[in-house]
């Protein structure tokens, strides 16, 4: 039996053992007599820590909630109000017009707080470890020069972490990394996501316990369970190593009726690209591009995007590459773009809302992009719109793409994408024969349209039940939508969770689909999956699926 | 001309003219000799004082933030962080502990500080001024002998508020006033839909210019353009006093071509009954029973609640009330339910979802309310579910129907309410077969299926544009609803704003709507608008909708 077991969230399906390197721990202020002082530049790096705190924190808070209770998650909201103390706050600003450098400045002013509460009694003697909690983290996002270097791990390491953004997972040498640990995040955050890319064992959201472990402990990532086992015992340490997933299988898939179903991998980032050719992606069906802009003070140049997407198009050179364009808004944040504090973000202004109106120059330099990629790079590009909810909002963004085109300099004729649209919105389904007669090809993400069909915030542990594709409501939605494409003889995919699933396979082949797009972890699987399916066996299973009154009556078709 | 203008959110197409008398402005003290301290009572008024205080602070910094602007609206944030202050906090509550009543000790805790920014130079000095709001917006929440009886004004009466809150539009008597303004609160907050259901003029959400008005000033309250004429000149004193609506029209109106349709209203509290009454409403179809949940301490005994729908259907002793039972969550707080923080609260625990679980003592005493009132009251009563997006949860609703019914002692076989749901999901959309196949009726809520169709928030003025139920998408949902209620041959309505606007009336009655609720300020027009359409060529106009791309073609239909 292992020492001890920690507790959080799964993120893949996959058991690995190693020793505990901890990322981002050591924080030293930097000496102000080496560096040029800016109070401006002092004052705003300030300002975006205390956000990004904020940020943090509050999502720490709802996490913490969830899982545990709301007594436990009440300690973020004490974090929340020191964070905001207009007392500390201001001490911070003069320090910084004096001449101070923001995390110098921070550490003095909190310390002066800190030794005050120190001195008194009980409840209030408690705040000090508080405001030194809200001190480190401010401290930790203000210096980042004495982190680990996550692309120099020791072989087998489990890395352990806070968490870890964009830019530290893009760092990570998968070759070497057994799995890794974070105290934040849930099933969606970026390092799960990340972690289903990569194949990697990963718990997250297991929360402070896991700041009593030390470098160069002996665990087990167990992302099956969601558990970390603190020096495993011989056998769990053997059941932990000897596990391994589906053959990968590289060529193209049929039904056993000779159906092709298109298998691609859902991308994050680049670092992702090489992992799911290795585990037989036939190409990318859902290539997220906010990477390129997330950890960063500016939006990357034309140059930079058309880079990234050169890349992944010759990853697949006879492959096809569907890029979505910027999403942003809902839970993704980038803090040079202004976006507004909204009481139901997901009900917001989020995807192509924002590139057809404040961000429509990014859009474009973006859609000039990856024009000019398509007309470089080996596989095939195809160009694919989030969140659209109108005819208008498709027009807008057929017009901007035309505009593009006709900006530049290369044989606009002989680059000539293919243009689809994410079914995400319910409208968008309703609308899907007008959508259909007007694009080459529809992709359904199950994540967000789930959401909406059922009411139900993907986040929020208390609907949970109610996010689940399989309701027959998001059947009926997605049987819909297939029918709507197959109409107009174009194509349709679905890129949400509910792809990678291999349980899900046949019915989602027998619904009619064309291509299922997932994070690389279960690509090999859903490919076993669909060389074993009838499709015409499974077509009448679809059907039976489509007469369901309830979800048990869904999964009872399923299992028969 | 008007001395000046001030703008807000018209709530009412109607002006008046009339004035001004504050309402809860005056704000003393206890004296604490006076009365019996419990601190456990005080401390628990204070925390409720500062959430009630943040939740009206939040919602004000949205607001000014859409209005205004964020640089605006950044005050709020300043006095939200002085409001969640841990220093002031722990002042306040030593002091309670010491035997303070939570006024007095927040006075004097707030004091000391102000005190101390007072003395201090430039941008500290005014921080003293928002110490002072933060104080004085606890203080109004703490104490409330000291207000204006709004059920004793004078004659024509035009009465400024802060806000007013469901308890204070109970006490208004709609005949003594001439209209109404308030700081805060959008179309939809519940004085404007107040306002809506007594046909009475009001703008709400003026922000904090509506504090320079004194008592005594002669103003117009113009809901039509949402503005405050201050000193109106004569005539536009006149243009205000002259204005009057269409006819009333008490009988039940048919078609040009003989098909009847329902005209009912939408109630919020038992003061709208008789004014909906007199406006010709032909019974209730939407009977929101919130309002018997809120500003109070503990929910209402059975026994109210029996006796307010009592009320309801002897108002409309030949009509049909249709009671939504309990739909809590999202937007609608209740002090004494352990509401859960959401991050999109729309997409979160509400409505049946609560009634089903963590509410469902409160929902099988509601029942059992219901089918007493429904034994006993004149009219006929009908119960409708909010917000079910399975059939399981209608199923689960249904039997605790059935296990409210089998307790109680009146002859149950003699009780037979007709059951309904309401379609706000687009899950219930697309599951609308299944649903009619096991009720008496489907009612449309069209401000919720608008807002999860077209994934916007209909409180968010950034995607203000999408949330429209003409777009087609929308169009199409109601269409398919129609369809599958008329299949099962059981009846379908609409009570959503969209059912109240007189211009779409044609459009409705084309798309098959066997009734119509509104508040009750349009039921002459709409009633008046129904007489002079013909269903025939109404329906071609609906099936020329539903071919519709886009909401401008959609308008294009209903003009021609």
């Amino acid at each position: 039996m292992a020492e001890r077991t920690l507790h959080g969230t799964g993120a893949t399906p996959r058991s690995g053992v190693g020793t505990v390197v901890w990322y981002g721990r050591d924080i030293s202020l930097p000496d102000p007599d080496d560096v040029e002082v800016n109070p401006e530049t002092e004052r705003r790096r300030f300002a975006d820590a205390v956000d990004t705190a904020r940020a943090e924190l509050e999502s720490e808070r709802e996490a913490t909630a969830e899982r545990v209770g709301e007594d436990e998650a009440a300690v973020f909201d004490a974090h929340i109000q020191f964070l905001e103390d207009p007392t500390i706050e201001d001490t911070v600003e003069t320090m910084i017009a004096d001449g101070g450098l923001a995390p110098n400045a921070v550490d003095a002013a909190f310390g002066e707080h800190i030794e005050q509460f120190e001195g008194m009694d009980g409840r209030m003697a408690e705040r000090a470890d508080d405001l030194r909690d809200v001190r480190d983290r401010l401290l930790r996002l203000l210096t980042d020069g004495e982190r680990v270097g996550l692309g120099d791990l020791p072989a087998d390491s489990v890395v352990l972490a806070e968490r870890l953004t964009p830019s530290d997972t893009a760092q990570l040498d998968p070759e070497r990394v057994a799995g890794f640990a974070t105290v934040t995040g849930g099933r969606t955050s970026h390092a799960a996501i990340f972690a289903r890319s990569l194949a990697l064992p990963a718990v997250v959201g297991i929360g402070t316990d896991l700041d009593t472990l030390e470098d160069g402990a002996e665990v087990v990532v167990d992302g099956d369970n969601g558990t970390l086992l603190v020096s495993p015992d011989d056998s769990e340490r053997a059941a932990a190593a000897n596990e391994s997933g589906a053959a990968v299988v590289n060529d193209s898939v049929k039904t056993t009726d000779g159906r092709h179903v298109e298998v691609a991998a859902n991308i994050g980032q680049p670092a992702e690209l090489e992992p799911a050719a290795k585990r037989g992606a036939d190409g990318v069906g859902l290539y997220r591009t906010e990477f390129l802009f997330l950890d960063r003070e500016t939006p990357p140049s034309e140059d930079e995007q058309y880079e990234a997407i050169r890349q992944a198009l010759d990853t697949f050179p006879d492959g096809r590459v569907v890029v979505r364009t910027l999403d942003i808004g809902g839970d993704k944040r980038i803090p040079y773009l202004d976006l507004p504090d909204e009481e139901n973000p997901f009900l917001g202004e989020r995807g192509i809302r924002r590139s057809l109106a404040p961000d429509s120059d990014l859009f474009a330099t973006q859609l000039r992009a990856l024009l000019r990629a398509a007309a470089d790079g080996a596989g095939d590009l195809a160009i694919m719109f989030p969140l659209v909810a109108t005819i208008e909002e498709l027009d807008a963004a057929l017009d901007a793409l035309e505009a593009a085109a006709g900006l530049d300099d290369y044989d606009a004729d002989a680059v000539d994408p293919e243009v689809g649209v994410m079914i995400e919105t319910p409208s968008a389904v309703f609308m899907a024969d007008e959508l259909a007669a007007r694009v080459d090809f529809l992709s359904i993400g199950t994540n967000d349209l789930t959401q909406y069909v059922m009411a139900a915030d993907r986040e929020n542990e208390r609907v949970g039940d109610l996010h689940d594709p399989t309701h027959p409501g998001v059947l009926r939605a997605i049987q819909q939508t297939v029918t709507a494409a197959h109409a107009e003889d174009i194509w349709v995919g679905m890129c949400g969770e509910m792809a990678g699933d291999p349980d899900l396979t046949e019915l989602l082949v027998g619904l009619g689909l064309d291509e299922l797009s997932m994070s690389a972890v279960t690509i090999p699987e859903v490919k076993t999956a669909v060389s074993e399916t009838s499709y015409s066996s499974a077509s009448e299973r679809g059907d039976r699926a489509q007469l369901a009154a309830t979800r048990s009556e869904v999964h009872t078709t399923l299992d028969t």
